[in-house]
Protein backbone atom coordinates (compact mmCIF):
# COMPACT_ATOMS: atom_id res chain seq x y z
CA UNK A 1 0.00 0.00 0.00
CA UNK A 2 0.58 3.81 0.02
CA UNK A 3 1.72 5.77 2.76
CA UNK A 4 2.83 9.65 2.80
CA UNK A 5 3.91 11.06 5.97
CA UNK A 6 3.64 14.92 6.41
CA UNK A 7 6.85 15.82 8.66
CA UNK A 8 6.80 18.94 10.57
CA UNK A 9 10.14 19.87 12.33
CA UNK A 10 12.54 22.47 11.79
CA UNK A 11 15.90 19.34 13.07
CA UNK A 12 16.31 16.59 11.00
CA UNK A 13 18.04 15.36 14.41
CA UNK A 14 15.45 15.54 16.78
CA UNK A 15 13.59 12.91 18.60
CA UNK A 16 10.81 13.82 15.62
CA UNK A 17 13.32 13.31 12.74
CA UNK A 18 13.98 9.84 14.81
CA UNK A 19 10.37 8.40 15.35
CA UNK A 20 10.34 9.43 11.50
CA UNK A 21 12.90 6.93 10.38
CA UNK A 22 11.97 4.36 12.57
CA UNK A 23 8.08 4.67 10.91
CA UNK A 24 9.54 4.53 7.43
CA UNK A 25 12.23 2.09 7.65
CA UNK A 26 9.16 -0.18 9.34
CA UNK A 27 6.80 0.84 6.28
CA UNK A 28 9.16 -0.04 3.91
CA UNK A 29 10.28 -3.45 5.69
CA UNK A 30 6.45 -4.43 5.37
CA UNK A 31 6.97 -3.49 1.40
CA UNK A 32 4.44 -0.59 1.47
CA UNK A 33 5.79 2.92 -0.83
CA UNK A 34 6.19 5.45 1.60
CA UNK A 35 6.45 9.40 0.30
CA UNK A 36 7.89 11.91 3.00
CA UNK A 37 6.67 15.76 3.30
CA UNK A 38 9.48 17.47 5.23
CA UNK A 39 7.31 21.19 5.42
CA UNK A 40 10.20 22.25 7.39
CA UNK A 41 12.89 21.34 4.66
CA UNK A 42 11.04 22.35 1.67
CA UNK A 43 10.25 25.82 3.07
CA UNK A 44 6.52 24.97 2.95
CA UNK A 45 4.29 28.84 2.75
CA UNK A 46 2.56 27.47 5.63
CA UNK A 47 0.11 30.66 5.42
CA UNK A 48 -2.52 31.33 2.58
CA UNK A 49 -2.36 35.19 0.73
CA UNK A 50 -2.73 36.28 -2.78
CA UNK A 51 0.71 34.32 -4.00
CA UNK A 52 -1.38 31.42 -3.81
CA UNK A 53 -3.90 32.72 -6.40
CA UNK A 54 -1.97 34.74 -9.22
CA UNK A 55 -5.03 34.90 -11.58
CA UNK A 56 -7.04 37.17 -8.99
CA UNK A 57 -6.70 40.32 -9.75
CA UNK A 58 -4.87 42.51 -7.50
CA UNK A 59 -7.31 45.37 -7.02
CA UNK A 60 -10.19 42.83 -6.34
CA UNK A 61 -10.96 41.87 -2.74
CA UNK A 62 -9.69 38.12 -1.95
CA UNK A 63 -11.92 36.24 -0.65
CA UNK A 64 -10.06 32.98 0.33
CA UNK A 65 -12.13 30.25 0.25
CA UNK A 66 -14.12 31.36 -3.34
CA UNK A 67 -10.66 31.83 -4.83
CA UNK A 68 -9.32 28.90 -3.60
CA UNK A 69 -12.29 26.63 -5.58
CA UNK A 70 -12.11 28.88 -8.15
CA UNK A 71 -8.60 27.72 -8.73
CA UNK A 72 -8.93 23.96 -7.83
CA UNK A 73 -11.84 24.07 -10.58
CA UNK A 74 -9.48 25.87 -12.92
CA UNK A 75 -6.49 23.97 -12.68
CA UNK A 76 -4.51 27.38 -11.51
CA UNK A 77 -3.63 26.20 -8.11
CA UNK A 78 0.62 27.19 -7.58
CA UNK A 79 2.45 24.12 -8.19
CA UNK A 80 3.74 23.64 -4.82
CA UNK A 81 0.17 23.06 -3.35
CA UNK A 82 -0.57 20.78 -6.54
CA UNK A 83 2.59 18.51 -5.35
CA UNK A 84 0.88 17.72 -2.26
CA UNK A 85 -2.14 16.98 -3.85
CA UNK A 86 -0.61 14.85 -6.17
CA UNK A 87 0.81 12.64 -3.21
CA UNK A 88 -2.53 12.76 -1.40
CA UNK A 89 -4.24 11.46 -4.25
CA UNK A 90 -1.44 8.83 -4.45
CA UNK A 91 -1.76 7.63 -1.10
CA UNK A 92 -3.54 5.16 0.64
CA UNK A 93 -3.03 6.19 4.16
CA UNK A 94 -1.83 9.22 5.45
CA UNK A 95 0.15 10.55 8.72
CA UNK A 96 0.67 13.77 10.03
CA UNK A 97 3.59 13.89 12.76
CA UNK A 98 4.73 16.67 14.78
CA UNK A 99 5.56 17.78 18.21
CA UNK A 100 2.34 19.86 19.96
CA UNK A 101 4.21 23.21 20.56
CA UNK A 102 4.43 23.51 16.38
CA UNK A 103 0.70 23.88 16.16
CA UNK A 104 1.26 26.14 18.62
CA UNK A 105 3.88 27.72 15.96
CA UNK A 106 5.64 31.15 16.24
CA UNK A 107 3.09 33.31 17.55
CA UNK A 108 5.56 35.80 19.34
CA UNK A 109 3.54 34.71 23.28
CA UNK A 110 4.47 31.27 22.77
CA UNK A 111 8.24 31.59 24.25
CA UNK A 112 7.25 34.52 26.78
CA UNK A 113 8.40 34.65 30.39
CA UNK A 114 5.21 34.53 32.41
CA UNK A 115 5.71 37.22 34.25
CA UNK A 116 5.22 39.59 31.18
CA UNK A 117 1.55 38.46 31.17
CA UNK A 118 0.55 38.32 35.06
CA UNK A 119 -2.63 40.90 35.77
CA UNK A 120 -3.34 40.87 32.23
CA UNK A 121 -6.81 39.72 30.46
CA UNK A 122 -7.59 38.34 26.75
CA UNK A 123 -9.80 36.75 24.21
CA UNK A 124 -10.40 35.47 21.20
CA UNK A 125 -12.32 37.21 17.86
CA UNK A 126 -13.17 34.66 15.53
CA UNK A 127 -15.32 34.50 12.27
CA UNK A 128 -16.80 31.10 10.82
CA UNK A 129 -18.13 30.03 7.08
CA UNK A 130 -20.09 27.58 8.93
CA UNK A 131 -23.71 27.82 11.31
CA UNK A 132 -23.87 28.68 14.97
CA UNK A 133 -26.03 25.42 15.39
CA UNK A 134 -22.91 23.90 13.72
CA UNK A 135 -20.20 24.86 17.19
CA UNK A 136 -22.76 24.54 19.85
CA UNK A 137 -22.96 22.05 22.58
CA UNK A 138 -24.42 19.65 20.55
CA UNK A 139 -22.76 20.28 17.03
CA UNK A 140 -21.17 18.08 14.94
CA UNK A 141 -18.23 21.08 14.85
CA UNK A 142 -17.59 20.51 18.20
CA UNK A 143 -18.49 23.60 20.87
CA UNK A 144 -16.41 26.73 19.64
CA UNK A 145 -14.87 27.67 23.25
CA UNK A 146 -13.54 23.91 23.10
CA UNK A 147 -11.99 24.04 19.33
CA UNK A 148 -10.40 27.22 21.17
CA UNK A 149 -9.01 25.51 24.20
CA UNK A 150 -5.67 25.47 22.83
CA UNK A 151 -5.64 29.25 22.25
CA UNK A 152 -7.82 30.11 25.83
CA UNK A 153 -6.56 27.95 28.29
CA UNK A 154 -3.34 26.86 26.41
CA UNK A 155 -1.94 29.88 25.37
CA UNK A 156 -3.89 32.84 27.22
CA UNK A 157 -5.10 31.28 30.55
CA UNK A 158 -1.62 29.07 30.51
CA UNK A 159 0.57 32.45 30.56
CA UNK A 160 -1.60 33.92 33.42
CA UNK A 161 -4.04 36.05 31.68
CA UNK A 162 -7.61 36.09 32.39
CA UNK A 163 -9.87 35.19 29.69
CA UNK A 164 -13.12 36.71 28.49
CA UNK A 165 -15.54 34.29 26.26
CA UNK A 166 -14.76 34.98 23.20
CA UNK A 167 -16.28 36.89 20.10
CA UNK A 168 -17.89 34.93 17.04
CA UNK A 169 -19.30 35.56 13.80
CA UNK A 170 -21.16 33.14 11.90
CA UNK A 171 -21.99 32.24 8.24
CA UNK A 172 -19.65 35.29 7.42
CA UNK A 173 -19.53 33.96 3.74
CA UNK A 174 -22.67 35.03 2.46
CA UNK A 175 -23.28 37.19 5.02
CA UNK A 176 -25.74 40.40 4.73
CA UNK A 177 -25.27 44.05 5.05
CA UNK A 178 -27.86 44.10 7.94
CA UNK A 179 -25.81 40.88 9.74
CA UNK A 180 -22.57 42.67 9.54
CA UNK A 181 -23.94 45.50 11.42
CA UNK A 182 -25.69 43.27 13.76
CA UNK A 183 -22.25 41.51 14.26
CA UNK A 184 -20.77 44.91 14.42
CA UNK A 185 -22.75 46.02 17.10
CA UNK A 186 -22.27 43.23 19.36
CA UNK A 187 -18.71 43.71 18.73
CA UNK A 188 -19.07 47.23 20.18
CA UNK A 189 -21.07 46.04 23.27
CA UNK A 190 -17.64 43.54 23.69
CA UNK A 191 -15.38 46.50 23.45
CA UNK A 192 -16.81 48.16 25.86
CA UNK A 193 -16.71 45.37 29.00
CA UNK A 194 -12.97 44.32 28.25
CA UNK A 195 -12.09 45.34 31.87
CA UNK A 196 -15.48 44.30 33.45
CA UNK A 197 -16.84 41.56 31.90
CA UNK A 198 -16.10 38.14 33.90
CA UNK A 199 -13.71 35.89 32.57
CA UNK A 200 -13.97 32.38 32.12
CA UNK A 201 -13.18 30.73 35.68
CA UNK A 202 -10.76 28.41 34.07
CA UNK A 203 -9.25 26.72 37.74
CA UNK A 204 -5.98 27.32 38.92
CA UNK A 205 -2.96 25.00 37.98
CA UNK A 206 -1.80 25.37 41.55
CA UNK A 207 -5.14 26.25 43.23
CA UNK A 208 -5.79 23.15 44.83
CA UNK A 209 -7.99 21.16 42.52
CA UNK A 210 -5.44 19.40 40.63
CA UNK A 211 -3.20 16.08 42.01
CA UNK A 212 0.60 17.10 41.65
CA UNK A 213 2.24 16.49 39.80
CA UNK A 214 0.00 15.09 37.54
CA UNK A 215 -2.34 17.50 37.30
CA UNK A 216 -5.28 15.65 37.06
CA UNK A 217 -8.23 17.18 38.40
CA UNK A 218 -9.23 15.73 41.79
CA UNK A 219 -12.38 13.67 41.99
CA UNK A 220 -16.10 15.06 42.95
CA UNK A 221 -15.23 18.51 41.30
CA UNK A 222 -16.77 18.91 38.31
CA UNK A 223 -20.97 18.80 37.60
CA UNK A 224 -22.76 15.99 37.13
CA UNK A 225 -22.25 15.97 32.73
CA UNK A 226 -18.86 17.56 32.80
CA UNK A 227 -16.09 15.83 30.97
CA UNK A 228 -13.32 16.80 28.07
CA UNK A 229 -11.94 20.32 28.47
CA UNK A 230 -14.90 22.13 30.59
CA UNK A 231 -13.36 19.91 33.32
CA UNK A 232 -11.39 22.77 33.76
CA UNK A 233 -13.43 25.64 34.43
CA UNK A 234 -15.55 26.06 37.36
CA UNK A 235 -19.14 26.20 37.16
CA UNK A 236 -19.71 25.02 33.97
CA UNK A 237 -23.13 24.79 33.28
CA UNK A 238 -24.12 21.29 31.97
CA UNK A 239 -22.34 20.71 28.99
CA UNK A 240 -24.48 18.61 27.06
CA UNK A 241 -27.52 21.50 26.70
CA UNK A 242 -27.51 23.19 23.50
CA UNK B 1 -6.00 51.28 29.19
CA UNK B 2 -3.86 49.78 26.47
CA UNK B 3 -5.32 46.97 23.84
CA UNK B 4 -2.93 45.10 21.62
CA UNK B 5 -4.85 43.33 18.85
CA UNK B 6 -3.37 40.53 16.99
CA UNK B 7 -5.09 39.82 13.50
CA UNK B 8 -3.92 37.30 11.13
CA UNK B 9 -5.93 37.42 7.41
CA UNK B 10 -4.66 38.50 4.02
CA UNK B 11 -7.51 40.80 2.59
CA UNK B 12 -7.61 44.60 4.86
CA UNK B 13 -10.80 44.78 2.84
CA UNK B 14 -12.29 41.26 4.25
CA UNK B 15 -14.91 41.11 6.81
CA UNK B 16 -12.34 40.75 9.49
CA UNK B 17 -10.96 43.81 8.04
CA UNK B 18 -14.12 45.75 9.05
CA UNK B 19 -14.76 44.06 12.32
CA UNK B 20 -11.22 45.02 13.40
CA UNK B 21 -12.07 48.72 12.29
CA UNK B 22 -15.12 48.25 14.35
CA UNK B 23 -13.03 47.02 17.72
CA UNK B 24 -9.94 49.60 17.43
CA UNK B 25 -12.82 52.78 16.50
CA UNK B 26 -14.57 51.87 19.68
CA UNK B 27 -11.89 51.22 22.23
CA UNK B 28 -10.39 54.65 20.99
CA UNK B 29 -13.69 56.65 21.23
CA UNK B 30 -13.14 54.79 25.17
CA UNK B 31 -9.97 56.72 25.29
CA UNK B 32 -7.85 53.00 25.24
CA UNK B 33 -4.52 53.18 23.29
CA UNK B 34 -4.55 50.53 20.89
CA UNK B 35 -1.79 48.70 19.17
CA UNK B 36 -2.64 46.44 15.80
CA UNK B 37 -0.04 43.59 14.67
CA UNK B 38 -1.34 43.18 11.17
CA UNK B 39 0.47 39.23 10.70
CA UNK B 40 -0.27 38.70 7.19
CA UNK B 41 0.56 42.82 6.33
CA UNK B 42 3.83 42.36 8.30
CA UNK B 43 5.18 39.32 6.43
CA UNK B 44 5.20 37.59 10.15
CA UNK B 45 7.08 34.18 9.93
CA UNK B 46 5.10 31.70 11.59
CA UNK B 47 7.77 28.94 11.92
CA UNK B 48 10.22 28.49 14.26
CA UNK B 49 13.31 27.38 13.01
CA UNK B 50 17.32 28.01 13.44
CA UNK B 51 17.01 31.63 11.60
CA UNK B 52 15.33 32.60 15.48
CA UNK B 53 18.56 31.32 17.08
CA UNK B 54 21.45 33.00 14.54
CA UNK B 55 23.41 32.46 18.41
CA UNK B 56 22.22 28.42 17.77
CA UNK B 57 26.06 26.65 16.25
CA UNK B 58 25.18 25.58 12.70
CA UNK B 59 26.18 21.67 13.59
CA UNK B 60 24.62 21.17 16.25
CA UNK B 61 21.08 19.82 17.27
CA UNK B 62 18.57 22.74 17.46
CA UNK B 63 16.25 21.79 20.51
CA UNK B 64 13.88 24.13 20.09
CA UNK B 65 12.54 25.03 23.55
CA UNK B 66 16.02 25.17 25.18
CA UNK B 67 16.82 27.35 22.34
CA UNK B 68 14.11 29.33 23.02
CA UNK B 69 14.97 29.77 26.94
CA UNK B 70 18.50 30.77 26.26
CA UNK B 71 17.79 32.81 23.43
CA UNK B 72 15.38 35.01 25.99
CA UNK B 73 17.29 34.90 28.80
CA UNK B 74 20.48 35.86 27.15
CA UNK B 75 18.42 39.10 25.08
CA UNK B 76 19.50 37.49 21.76
CA UNK B 77 16.24 36.99 20.61
CA UNK B 78 15.44 38.10 16.64
CA UNK B 79 14.30 42.01 16.65
CA UNK B 80 10.55 40.81 14.90
CA UNK B 81 10.34 38.57 18.13
CA UNK B 82 11.11 41.14 20.62
CA UNK B 83 9.16 44.05 19.15
CA UNK B 84 6.30 41.86 19.74
CA UNK B 85 7.21 40.69 23.28
CA UNK B 86 7.45 44.73 23.56
CA UNK B 87 3.68 45.32 22.36
CA UNK B 88 2.57 42.19 24.80
CA UNK B 89 3.92 43.85 27.80
CA UNK B 90 2.88 47.06 27.02
CA UNK B 91 -0.76 46.00 26.93
CA UNK B 92 -3.53 45.46 29.50
CA UNK B 93 -5.68 43.26 27.09
CA UNK B 94 -4.35 41.15 24.08
CA UNK B 95 -7.19 40.00 21.66
CA UNK B 96 -5.99 37.85 18.76
CA UNK B 97 -8.54 37.90 15.95
CA UNK B 98 -8.96 35.28 13.24
CA UNK B 99 -10.96 33.28 10.47
CA UNK B 100 -10.96 29.82 11.93
CA UNK B 101 -9.69 28.54 8.62
CA UNK B 102 -6.84 30.59 9.47
CA UNK B 103 -5.50 28.33 12.32
CA UNK B 104 -5.87 25.24 9.74
CA UNK B 105 -3.50 27.16 7.53
CA UNK B 106 -2.56 25.85 4.19
CA UNK B 107 -1.68 22.40 4.88
CA UNK B 108 -1.53 20.93 1.22
CA UNK B 109 -5.27 19.43 2.14
CA UNK B 110 -7.75 21.86 3.58
CA UNK B 111 -8.50 22.70 0.19
CA UNK B 112 -9.01 19.59 -1.53
CA UNK B 113 -11.87 17.85 -3.22
CA UNK B 114 -13.49 15.73 -0.81
CA UNK B 115 -13.32 12.76 -3.85
CA UNK B 116 -9.59 12.87 -2.88
CA UNK B 117 -9.80 11.47 0.20
CA UNK B 118 -12.49 8.55 0.15
CA UNK B 119 -11.28 5.36 1.23
CA UNK B 120 -8.29 6.61 2.39
CA UNK B 121 -7.10 6.12 6.58
CA UNK B 122 -5.39 9.01 7.83
CA UNK B 123 -3.66 9.23 11.57
CA UNK B 124 -1.49 11.56 13.94
CA UNK B 125 1.95 11.21 14.81
CA UNK B 126 2.41 13.48 18.15
CA UNK B 127 5.13 14.42 20.77
CA UNK B 128 4.74 16.48 23.97
CA UNK B 129 6.86 17.66 26.24
CA UNK B 130 4.19 17.02 29.27
CA UNK B 131 3.30 14.10 30.52
CA UNK B 132 0.74 11.72 29.47
CA UNK B 133 -1.61 12.24 32.65
CA UNK B 134 -1.88 15.89 32.18
CA UNK B 135 -3.51 14.76 28.73
CA UNK B 136 -5.58 12.02 30.17
CA UNK B 137 -9.27 12.42 30.16
CA UNK B 138 -8.87 14.36 33.70
CA UNK B 139 -5.46 16.01 32.65
CA UNK B 140 -5.29 19.78 33.10
CA UNK B 141 -3.95 20.09 28.96
CA UNK B 142 -7.31 18.50 28.41
CA UNK B 143 -7.75 15.06 26.84
CA UNK B 144 -4.87 14.70 24.00
CA UNK B 145 -7.59 13.10 21.59
CA UNK B 146 -9.58 16.50 21.88
CA UNK B 147 -6.63 18.63 21.55
CA UNK B 148 -6.58 16.97 18.13
CA UNK B 149 -9.66 16.95 17.35
CA UNK B 150 -9.69 20.08 14.86
CA UNK B 151 -6.77 17.64 12.88
CA UNK B 152 -8.53 14.09 13.15
CA UNK B 153 -12.45 14.98 12.43
CA UNK B 154 -12.05 18.33 11.38
CA UNK B 155 -8.98 18.16 8.82
CA UNK B 156 -8.93 14.26 8.18
CA UNK B 157 -12.57 12.70 8.61
CA UNK B 158 -14.38 15.87 7.46
CA UNK B 159 -12.55 15.44 3.79
CA UNK B 160 -13.74 11.64 3.76
CA UNK B 161 -10.72 9.65 5.76
CA UNK B 162 -11.06 7.06 8.41
CA UNK B 163 -8.95 7.82 11.27
CA UNK B 164 -6.90 5.80 13.70
CA UNK B 165 -6.19 7.02 17.38
CA UNK B 166 -3.09 8.99 17.66
CA UNK B 167 -0.38 7.99 18.28
CA UNK B 168 1.68 10.19 21.01
CA UNK B 169 5.27 10.12 22.85
CA UNK B 170 5.15 12.54 26.03
CA UNK B 171 8.18 13.83 27.97
CA UNK B 172 10.02 14.04 25.08
CA UNK B 173 12.37 16.84 26.69
CA UNK B 174 13.70 14.54 28.89
CA UNK B 175 13.71 11.21 27.02
CA UNK B 176 16.35 8.56 27.68
CA UNK B 177 17.42 5.64 24.95
CA UNK B 178 15.68 3.15 27.12
CA UNK B 179 12.16 5.70 26.43
CA UNK B 180 12.97 6.15 23.11
CA UNK B 181 13.42 2.60 22.42
CA UNK B 182 10.00 1.82 23.70
CA UNK B 183 8.09 4.39 22.03
CA UNK B 184 9.63 3.27 18.61
CA UNK B 185 8.91 -0.12 19.42
CA UNK B 186 5.30 1.06 19.97
CA UNK B 187 5.35 3.10 16.76
CA UNK B 188 6.45 0.13 14.65
CA UNK B 189 3.29 -2.02 16.19
CA UNK B 190 1.37 1.09 15.11
CA UNK B 191 2.69 0.86 11.43
CA UNK B 192 1.95 -2.93 10.78
CA UNK B 193 -1.30 -2.35 11.60
CA UNK B 194 -2.51 0.98 9.62
CA UNK B 195 -4.61 -1.12 7.31
CA UNK B 196 -6.08 -3.36 9.81
CA UNK B 197 -6.89 -1.18 13.30
CA UNK B 198 -9.96 -0.48 13.73
CA UNK B 199 -10.94 3.51 13.30
CA UNK B 200 -12.11 6.19 15.63
CA UNK B 201 -16.05 5.65 15.22
CA UNK B 202 -16.97 9.36 14.59
CA UNK B 203 -20.65 9.29 13.58
CA UNK B 204 -21.58 10.58 9.51
CA UNK B 205 -22.71 13.85 8.98
CA UNK B 206 -25.20 12.61 6.98
CA UNK B 207 -25.54 9.13 8.31
CA UNK B 208 -29.19 9.83 10.77
CA UNK B 209 -27.27 10.97 13.79
CA UNK B 210 -28.04 14.40 13.31
CA UNK B 211 -30.50 17.17 12.89
CA UNK B 212 -30.51 18.98 9.07
CA UNK B 213 -29.35 21.08 8.43
CA UNK B 214 -28.05 22.65 12.15
CA UNK B 215 -25.96 19.75 12.22
CA UNK B 216 -26.45 19.31 15.86
CA UNK B 217 -26.60 15.73 17.27
CA UNK B 218 -29.91 13.98 18.02
CA UNK B 219 -30.89 13.82 21.73
CA UNK B 220 -30.23 10.42 23.50
CA UNK B 221 -27.59 9.13 21.27
CA UNK B 222 -24.89 9.88 23.51
CA UNK B 223 -23.80 8.05 26.63
CA UNK B 224 -24.89 8.94 30.24
CA UNK B 225 -21.52 10.85 30.56
CA UNK B 226 -20.22 12.17 26.95
CA UNK B 227 -20.09 16.15 26.36
CA UNK B 228 -17.94 18.31 24.11
CA UNK B 229 -16.32 16.59 21.36
CA UNK B 230 -16.90 12.53 22.72
CA UNK B 231 -20.62 13.01 21.35
CA UNK B 232 -19.72 12.80 17.89
CA UNK B 233 -18.22 9.30 18.25
CA UNK B 234 -20.31 6.34 18.95
CA UNK B 235 -19.36 4.10 21.80
CA UNK B 236 -17.13 6.28 23.51
CA UNK B 237 -16.05 5.30 27.27
CA UNK B 238 -17.38 7.27 29.79
CA UNK B 239 -15.15 10.32 29.45
CA UNK B 240 -15.12 11.27 33.27
CA UNK B 241 -12.76 8.12 34.00
CA UNK B 242 -9.21 8.73 33.48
Amino acid sequence: MKVFIVFAHPEPQSLNGSLLKVAVEELESQGHEVKVSDLYAMKWKSQVDREDFPQHPADERLRVTKASAVATYSGTLTDDVRQEQEKLKWADFVIFQFPLWCTARRTGVIDMEKEFCLEKRAMVVVTLGGWKEHYSARGIGGPLEDLLFPVTHGTFYYTGMEVLPSFAMYRTDRATDEQFKEAADELRQRMKTLFTAKPIAFRRQNGGDYEIPALTLKRGLEGPNASGFSLHSRNVEDATES
